[in-house]
């Protein structure tokens, strides 16, 4: 791996989608992607024997706001055009994570090693894509402005199961002003590919979640301000936790924040 | 099959989805379903064996403006919840087409007898369920004013090939005047489990269409007027023909215009 190359969290954020991928082939970047490719499609990973992949793929159709598909592979071929010209699915994300029998075993840059010819992978939309078209609307993201990560709780909501896939459904939370729910709620409509219009919006007690100030994975607490409104949307990280539990004997994810970069713009995931 | 009861469009109208299923399943109709259950949705039918589910699914999934897939049911499970209580996809449509080796065998009223552990069913969406907000939104549709089929083209634009399932892109072309048209765009692009918005507008040479006055399958001459557009949409029939191409082992479509009803009213497939 060539360490010796300085990566900026500005001068990435210009880079191509493909000259992102590249870095990462490379070996010259391993991790989050978020200051990578501003406005460009960012989406989850997930990589299965083909004998889960229709449980996966009915899974991810019957909770589509969770786990939006943008892309699935042909089994064993891990190229995904759909996404970008020369996207190589097995070395193309900064960092892996892949289990066996549930337990992670490895989280390696790439995955060469372990590629099979009955994977198949699957990508799915994430928030990120609607937060710019938020932002462009004047709706004001605290999260994003202080640099940190949107704020995730489990609700009390089930997905519903195919399979081997379930689990309750887990949300994102963004505090806005009523006029920015409003505002919000409009714009993230069109964004059908990436989780689209909240699914709840104030009372988080209805939903499952008793106290806003205790996330998930340790987040920083959102200190909700008494003129805003919690604004509830789908998670991607739903998928993630179901196919965990599902406990394959193998399968391969992203690491978290180690998102595939498709070379799409974000708008082009809106519907109009 | 009790034929003693006389069954009148205007009467079929009105009755539940779930009572239009009972009529079918009891054998009392085994025709078009234009005229049962307004508002509600219709949908196009195939059962597939497992083995060539997930390439259907993904087809479906790469070309999702001509097959807007609203369920896949679990394999071997007759029953789709998703879009009827008691929905039994064996015995709910009224008449179905049965294909061995690509040859149709049989047309029954219920496919009980050919019923298998591994066969799983895909519902999607058609454009019936967007006829009704246009006409709604003030949009004037001549084929359905005329109780005429809407009539359909093959284009020159290849749907992207999954395994055996490929093939062109049929359409739907409904004349409106420009404003109209316009107004056709809003209100379709609300529901992209139909179809969504257009995929084309005015010029049918530049998708390979050369005389709109001849469309596919013998239908009437639609003699777009002076004042009109022609606009034209993705048409589920994609889907049934790339079944067709594929020539499977075995297969089963519902019998043309013979849908499958759900119990969800049309105006659920709007995202907004």
């Amino acid at each position: 791996m060539n360490t010796s190359t300085s990566v900026s969290a500005p001068a990435t954020l210009s880079l191509s989608p493909r000259e992102a991928r590249l870095l990462f082939r490379t070996g010259q970047y391993s991790g989050y992607t978020s200051s990578f490719s501003e406005g460009y499609v960012q989406g989850s990973l997930c990589i299965l024997p083909q004998e889960y992949a229709l449980d996966f793929a009915t899974y991810c159709h019957r909770n589509p706001k969770a786990a939006p598909l943008i892309a699935i592979g042909n089994a064993g071929d891990p190229f995904l055009p759909m996404l970008g010209e020369d996207l190589d699915i097995r070395t193309d994300v900064p960092r892996y994570m892949v289990f066996r029998d549930g337990e992670l075993v490895e989280e390696p840059t790439d995955i060469k090693h372990v590629w099979r010819d009955d994977l198949v992978a699957f990508v799915w939309g994430c928030g990120f894509s609607f937060e710019h078209a938020l932002m462009e609307a004047g709706v004001s993201l605290r999260d994003v402005a202080r640099g940190d990560n949107v704020v995730m709780y489990e609700t009390n909501i089930d997905t519903l199961p195919v399979g081997a896939f379930a689990g309750k459904l887990i949300v994102t939370m963004r505090p806005l002003v009523p006029a920015d729910a409003i505002r919000a709620i409009q714009v993230t409509s069109r964004f059908t590919s990436v989780h689209g219009a909240p699914i709840h919006i104030g009372k988080p007690e209805l939903i499952g979640i008793s106290d806003l100030e205790k996330p998930l994975f340790n987040g920083n607490p959102p200190r909700v301000r008494a003129c805003e409104i919690p604004v509830f949307w789908a998670c991607g990280v739903t998928a993630r936790l179901a196919i965990h539990r599902a406990r394959l004997p193998f399968c391969i994810t992203h690491n978290p924040g180690s998102m595939v970069i498709a070379d799409q713009p974000n708008s082009s995931l809106a519907i109009f």
